[in-house]
């Protein structure tokens, strides 16, 4: 049996991400960017005003005073959008809106409310301002020729605002990846259809594509292949279409397990683990035709920590994620557990959080094929290897799955939750 | 002035969750569900083998050991998707692979590690089980009948496959908001133009639909409305048709502030607030036709943040969500901070945390017209109405606007970052 750790790194030394792709600003949200982006010019362009007001020359208010006002002629009015049509001379203002360009010949903006009109053409300044009040600088924002965000870079809200800023439509991210979804067996039925004895829905498939979607993907349902090499290697064969392939079911030691086989036959590198982990431990991955290819288990619960720890990483490399895993946070569990030596424990759990402490608590059921289990926990507790037990009140490192609503939820929440609806 | 809470008060009393919509379940994922969903039988429907290996009548084997095993006649083979076709009888087996339904008359598996085939169609049984082992009782993880969900809960992908577990296609969710979005200004220009003397583009329209698609609403833009009372009158009419309208900018006390006027001649209820936050502080909200308004300003970080405050947790409402803010926590300030009384300032700052502490540093400029700080910033430091001051090392409440950056980034990441990129 091979670590957790040996199979994620077996498996991302042989992933890469995938190529570039141009898309609209905002459909570039949550994306890595593939490319440098500079800016063609100062942001602002011009220096403007930041209020609205009068620009000035702040010589001429120096002396200025609630007492003792400057009084000012007032020559042009210029609003955002356009630009004063002449320069500023000595003894003149011009009536400035937030946001348009300051005059030539202007240093200063002084607010309306610390004026008065006089007359039909002049004002009165009751304030002394100096150079550069109420004034925002060209390029204070962003200098032309900058590099606003370098490639790699994962692009928030703010970010698509900077793009438009800059006038830029579209800009270049890392594709999303396709991913192939596959479930194998005999018994499963799809959604819509009658049950008849010994047949259960195929669920994998349908968690597969959410957990999918998650980590920036597109779901491509493959369905469900029975439990022989023709329909498995038909199946399997569309599936390498795709940029990623994910089959659950089949990689038992069971005498209908078939994918291995296939997978084995169809040529290339695969590779058949037992990894030292519980839910799951069967696994498959290589890769077919250059595609990435993964024979998870077909209990539910191992099918989606098995995700989780080897394909939710892989899918974060192809879109040029740096981070590719999951917040770990030490937390204090709230009761005692044990398990056999050997293989690690993820014990799906609810992680909450009071003050700067956290908690964890281990969801009643645990068995691999205890989906409810999974709807309920938003963490999975790390119980290692060679432990056997951990003792109420001990540190043990949690892997966030649902980051906010672990912040959110506060202890007393979450203790002797018995329902099966997820507290979020 | 009011304050932040009592704007954000006055807003969600006038927000109601939208209508229910029935879509197929992995397009559920994340949202909120609109119905109580009820199993209708029980999962696993049947007493299943929990391995491979041999179903047997446990008191056949009671006293099997490896040096004295127990003989069975092997009369059937069952694997998963089938059942078998008769009755166990004393000293019979029945094989048995994983996921298979147990035969009438057995009531236990031996795992096929503790066996070995004694000629065609026996088999050695080297352990004794007791009645139940290896078997997965009918209902263990669900019982026909259960609430499985109730409505309200937001479905993660344990959720999605939970569903097609019950073998339903689809289900009911709160409808996704429709979010008509506004820019104001004749300074405005369309990404794609070339911009003129005093013109800048249009980059709120951008940061909004991020920030509405972030939200879960689908944005629609109305592109760009001039200073003129007829195209913002025209445009707002357009907006009606979505479920919400956003507008930036038009609402400060410029002379050339028309939103105001025109929201207020539509008819219909409108509260013009001066709000006691930095940045942000001019804003208007009301019902236009039965259909909530935001009237937001217009500087780029101004309207993000009142969105943030104002605009999100409205769309979560609509959407049926019940936790509407940002996760918040208490954070040291790794250097002092000033200014002037009165109004809160949500200070854009960079969140880290490192074993249980979290610190805070505030990006460096913080204009309201920087959109740079808004991109680098994962946090909002709520600095208090009244406060003029805070030192270096206080602990101050921070609004984490990006969870998973915030809970990954060690402080030495942050710490005098000087660049324009984000640091995830």
């Amino acid at each position: 049996m091979i670590s957790v750790e040996e199979a994620q790194e077996a498996i991302l030394s042989r992933i890469q991400p995938l190529g570039r792709t141009r898309v609209p600003i905002v459909e570039a949200l949550g994306r890595v960017l593939a490319e440098d982006v500079r800016s063609p010019r100062d942001i602002p362009p011009w220096p403007n005003s930041a209020m609205d007001g009068y620009a000035v020359r702040a010589q001429d208010v120096a002396q200025a005073s609630k007492e003792r006002p400057a009084t000012l002629r007032v020559v042009e009015e210029v609003r955002a959008g356009f630009e004063a049509k002449r320069a500023l001379g000595p003894g003149e203002a011009i009536r400035i809106m937030t946001g348009a360009p300051i005059p030539r010949g202007a240093d200063a903006v002084v607010l309306v409310e610390e004026t008065e009109k006089a007359g039909r053409d002049e004002v009165r300044i009751f304030l002394a301002v100096p150079p550069g009040e109420a004034v925002r600088a060209a390029g204070e924002d962003v200098r032309e020729g900058a590099t606003v965000f370098s490639a790699g870079v994962r692009l928030n809200a703010a970010a698509v605002g900077m793009l438009a800023n800059l006038g830029r439509p579209t800009v270049h991210v890392y594709q999303k990846p396709r991913v192939a979804i596959l479930s194998t067996g005999d018994e499963l039925l799809d959604l819509g259809e009658t049950p008849k004895a010994g047949q259960i829905f195929n669920s994998n498939s349908y968690a597969l594509a959410a957990q999918v979607i998650e980590a920036g993907g597109d779901p491509v349902p493959l369905g469900i292949a029975r439990d022989n090499a023709e329909d498995l290697e038909r199946h399997l064969r569309e599936g390498l279409s795709a940029d990623l392939v994910v089959t659950s079911g089949g990689v038992s030691v069971g005498d209908f397990d078939l994918v291995k086989g296939i997978l084995g036959g169809l040529g290339s590198e695969m590779h058949f683990w037992r990894v030292r982990m519980k839910p799951g431990k069967p696994m498959a991955f290589g890769t077919l035709q250059g595609k990435p290819v993964f024979g998870l288990p077909g209990n539910p619960v191992s099918t989606m920590v098995s995700f989780e720890l080897f394909v939710r990483p892989s899918l974060l490399k192809m879109q040029g994620w740096s981070r590719l895993f999951r917040s770990r946070v030490e937390a204090r569990l709230l009761h005692p557990m044990r398990k056999s030596p050997e293989r690690r424990h993820y014990v799906r759990s609810v992680a909450a959080r009071r003050e700067e402490e956290w908690t964890v608590q281990a969801v009643e059921a645990q068995g691999s094929n205890i989906l409810h289990s999974m709807v309920r926990a938003n963490a999975l507790v790390v119980f290692p290897e060679f432990e056997t037990k951990l003792e109420a009140g001990a540190k043990v490192q949690a892997l966030l799955l649902e980051e906010g609503s672990a912040l959110a939820a506060a202890p007393e929440q979450v203790t002797g939750a018995g329902a099966l609806v997820s507290a979020r």
